[in-house]
């Protein structure tokens, strides 16, 4: 075997890459070239998670990699047509944001019990205002989306002694289907949305389902924007149909800076960091590698993504 | 027996009192009557649990109640040298706090470690800035206060992954004695005061040891804001001897509108609200008929002070 061209999407440093030093050639792309290299990588690596160039310079026919690779657990940013129906292995970052949004989930959902948003803005004021909170331990989640991140979401609530939900796109051991949604939604305290992005989940939250929740239910996204139909959300937290919202991620990112998102009382706006934790390169880098000396030695790649469904099948 | 007189200190609304109607004369009092009053009770049910009056207005002989009940957890702000000395029992709220308290920890641990008082900073300013957060399983945490709500804050960070090493009075099953104290701040990440205001605790958060602390470690004042020298804080806040703190407890209530704790950076205030869920008034009310009717029985009482340490001996 000649040694097989790495094309790395992305310009930020990779760590933990030098273990394939001088059994790899490392080429770097960005949007502009990706087009022109792609046909002579053998392996493409999507370092920039942001970028959705790959939908646009992936090859009809002909030459291109036989593995790609994405440093995201969502893959909605690069499967296009005709990826979908190539040869080519797609392998995503499965289990690397799995605990971390989970602690972030936990965080915004606490946040909310504790009112802590109210007690920062009091505090600028110098205003001593005593309220009463909310108990989390024994309030209800329905977490839609019963991939890695979904089960680790709710195990994380659990064991904050909420009652947990899970739905996915099918009923399963532990998993709602997608028949009971709207049932759970009724009565949870907190909606949580960490679904992949596919045909059946854009815009699944739309106004329908916001009126579904109860107007104390806080709705946290951590998965994809265009899950939510924000107009509808903004209109629901608007008109008291819901408490308000932690989102981490947007139809389009970086928010605008005049969306009316970012003012909306009782919504909370991160810029799509709930799985970032310190040392998180270092843990996408180290992945690759270790996938990559799979794929080197022959052996069969894991998280591997099913490209028609849109995400890595669960057990 | 006649009918016991019951003297409420504090004029809020009693809730579940009615299922003592015809067995209890109930009598209010506050500050300026309680002293008249005080001889005539057979029981003092402190509901204002912010009042210091109790303290002044104890006889040093003569007719006194022969139970003290207050509906807080903690007792520094009614005993007096001459109810210590006393045969009065006094009882306290001990368990309707703890989980409520845990969970607030909680909130604001994760809070720090999500970097959550930034985000808000920065929606205020519609400003989208990505930021590593910390990752807040495998941290250490030192919680110092040993009974009930010590252990429920060991527990809730326990099951989020932390480590957690609980500190009290003396060394015993589970629990580190003081001796231990200062090595367990200097390797703790986060560090939550749950201690009773005892001549032991008053103060014990002082300069030294927040020297100590790890620059990166957060502070967290569930306690007593007496336990702390806020001077003391306050500098090592300023000079990053620690990364923040969380005060929901301070030396005078309500905190002083020209405090220099109001807009420190790193530091949260909150209005001694805790442990103060929805519901905790009926909760606190139950608690006190259900001592009453063991009292009025001649049953023995359970959440008993020890008058001597300052708070109920635990297991």
């Amino acid at each position: 075997m000649t040694t097989p061209t790495l094309l790395v999407l992305g310009t930020d440093p990779l760590p933990r890459l030098g273990r394939l030093t001088g059994r790899v050639r490392v080429e770097h792309a960005d949007a502009s070239t990706l087009a022109a290299r792609l046909p002579s990588a053998d392996v493409l690596l999507v370092w920039d998670f942001t970028s959705h160039a790959v939908r646009e310079a992936w090859p009809g026919d002909g030459p291109r990699p036989r593995w790609v690779h994405t440093a995201s657990a969502g893959v909605d940013h690069l499967l296009c047509p005709e990826l979908a129906a190539s040869d080519t292995v797609v392998t995503n970052a499965r289990g690397v944001f799995d605990q971390p949004i989970a602690e972030y989930v936990a965080a915004l959902v606490l946040a909310f019990a504790k009112d802590l948003p109210r007690t920062l803005e009091l505090q600028r004021e110098r205003t001593w205002r005593h309220r009463e909170t909310r108990r989390l331990a024994g309030t209800r989640a329905c977490v839609v989306g019963s991939g890695p991140i979904g089960r680790a979401v709710a195990g994380t609530l659990g064991a904050l002694g909420v009652t947990t939900a899970l739905v996915g796109r099918a009923a399963r051991d532990g998993v709602h289907g997608p028949e009971d949604l709207d049932r759970l939604l009724a009565r949870a305290d907190w909606v949580i949305a960490a679904a992949p992005l596919t045909g059946a989940t854009r815009g699944m939250f739309d106004a329908r389902r916001f009126a579904v929740m109860q107007p104390s239910a806080y709705f946290v996204n951590v998965g994809r924007g265009q899950l939510v139909v924000e107009e509808a959300l903004a209109g629901a937290v608007r008109e008291r149909g819901i408490a308000g919202a932690a989102l981490d991620v947007f139809a389009t990112e970086p928010l605008a800076p005049d969306s009316p998102l970012w003012h909306l009382p009782g919504v909370v706006v991160s810029p799509h960091m709930s799985g970032d934790t310190a040392g998180w390169r270092d843990e996408l880098g180290a992945q690759f590698v270790e996938l990559f000396e799979r794929w080197a030695a022959g052996r069969p790649l894991v998280n591997v993504v099913d490209k028609q469904r849109g995400y890595v099948p669960g057990h």
